[in-house]
């Protein structure tokens, strides 16, 4: 990447055997960078969301997994082997949904169980991860490419939640969609719903989005019917954590609603995410998904908005099923429907 | 009112000339009751959010026109109105669009053009102003008998913002179905939406309710569609702070996308509301809808969770149209579509 074309942050990165992370839930009062040497704080990080986004994740759990080649203690291949195979399980069960966390894993494991020694192990792990992290960046900007032509000059287009150079290492999904078709000189507004309990919106989506000078505007969730009813939204976009080979996309709470909306509004409804974003043996029954921890929502920022004790029920993800789809981007191509169809045909041209 | 029978809240009265309300701004955390012999304070209070709920507004607007009749220097009549008429004007523009606030300003108004003198107009509006309030709590019972024959035992029923005691002057309008609900024997449990950007949902629904002893989860908006589509809710109701001859409900931001969201999932949708919140001769078009400041969007409880500078959309009220209503709840029954017809025959009955 030319970060001279494309400054947008940088959200990990490997630097001499450390990996780097911005603290996402810092963001946007501070902009703070965290070093992490031990595999257990990279575990810590992701179930935390001090990094988050499904391609960041997958990232980082192929850099933390490569820190644990690092750290290990082991002196044979087969040991090795062995105390990555137990980082790995400690890495994925951080976040179930995102499939890229499993794919990271896998692809370093991949590459260390056709490695012959402990030293070669330990190199090949190292570049693959960096070479992850580099694939990643070149994927979106791909992606940004085959998504801009989608978009018209003067579209508002509204996301959610954060697909950005934020969730990925850098550029963006849907992010980068927008950025790659500000770039081609189209003007474009975007309108950021907050996205509670965690509010990536307004945290991360208008920070950044401020960050590169794009023009955003920022809405609570519940005005997403609002905004639509009153002609204020083109076309939305967004990113995915899971996407079935039948085209049912898991992604950020509140998802599923933003495309009924869109969809009762004849409005188009994007999904941009990469071909490691596809799970392709899995049916919606076989997805777990991720309950979190119950003070997401009764406070924000340490501050208390519940009162004591309330129960809560606080899904990290829902499904949005294909029939509210208009388009799938991804680096190899854009999906539309029928999308079992078209879905394989992008897995075909690989 | 048997108090004893139904002790919920009482967020708004008149004692010893002066009216008393629970600060709703420092709910849950705490339980303040603030005092005020001035018509302007009255007037801030509804326009911060110290008092809100469309009828609980209502009845304070007429409070706050008694005070203003009490505080007035005229010594004529023809001077007391004028003075009335200036002080309805400021409490009038706090809050343009729930329509009980013009209502309960005319009526005390209407007593006021009656009387004869300065003394006499003045005892006539404080005794109109109480009367207001007193008749609002039995419209509200006569409200929970008519709309509990709805639900069935062990219902799960979503409710969004707050159309409870605390937007009344106690006991409710959509709780105080589910409060009568419960009173006539049957099992329910309430899924409570947070309803962002000032959180009525988490401060006050699922404070008042888990006061009242009846179960009660919290979700963020963004979960909707999710609970709905994993079977969570049978019902839901909601409150309303304008409601047109044609059915077309106005209330917090949010609830035209939970009503999309029922009739999606096959979910009744009922709306509970006083005859006193329609508006029988506007159209949407005529209806205003209020924007509110910035900074309740771009943070919580004094902590700021967007970028500086962020542009925000920030309606307090959307639209939802009749056809995605089951049924307006009123203390003269109950209204089913074809609304235009059921809504004049509410009427007829009076």
């Amino acid at each position: 990447m030319d970060s001279a074309i494309h400054p947008s942050l940088r959200t990990v990165e490997w630097k001499d055997n450390s990996v780097i992370m911005i603290d996402q839930t810092k963001l946007p009062n501070e902009l703070v960078y965290v070093k992490y040497t031990d595999f257990k704080d990279v575990a810590e990080a992701i179930r935390n969301l001090i990094v988050r986004g499904a391609p960041a994740i997958g990232v980082s759990g192929a850099f933390g997994l490569a820190l644990a080649a690092l750290q290990s203690k082991a002196t044979d291949r087969d040991s090795l082997i062995h105390d990555m195979e137990e980082a790995k399980k400690i890495l994925f069960e951080t976040r179930p949904t995102a499939i890229n966390l499993a794919w990271g894993l896998e692809r370093i494991m991949n590459v260390a169980r056709t490695a012959k020694t402990v030293s070669e192990i330990r190199d090949a792990v190292v570049r693959e991860a960096k070479i992850t992290a580099e694939e990643d960046i070149q994927i979106n900007m791909r992606m940004g490419k085959n998504g801009s032509t989608l978009f018209d000059n003067n579209d508002t287009i509204m996301t959610h939640c954060n697909a950005g150079a934020l969730a990925t290492v850098a550029y963006g999904t849907a992010l980068g969609v927008i950025r790659a078709t500000r770039d081609s000189g189209k003007s474009i507004k975007v309108i950021a719903t907050e996205t509670r309990p965690v509010m990536q919106g307004s945290r991360l989506t208008a920070f950044e989005l401020k960050h590169d000078g794009i023009d955003v505007s920022l809405i609570p969730d519940t005005a997403v019917g609002y905004s639509m009813a009153n002609g204020l939204v083109s076309k939305v976009i967004v990113g995915a954590d899971r996407i079935l080979a039948t085209g049912h996309v898991y992604n950020k709470i509140g998802t599923y609603q933003v495309a009924l909306m869109a969809k009762q509004h004849g409005i188009p409804f994007y999904v941009a995410a990469p071909l490691s974003t596809f799970d392709m043996k899995s049916t919606p029954k076989d997805v777990v998904i991720e309950q979190r921890k119950s003070t997401e929502v009764t406070g924000v920022a340490g501050k208390k908005t519940a009162p004591d004790d309330i129960k809560v029920i606080n899904p990290a993800f829902d499904m949005t099923p294909p029939e509210l789809i208009s388009g799938i981007i991804t680096e190899a191509g854009v999906a539309k429907p029928p999308f079992e169809e078209s879905i394989k045909k992008l897995f075909a041209k690989l």
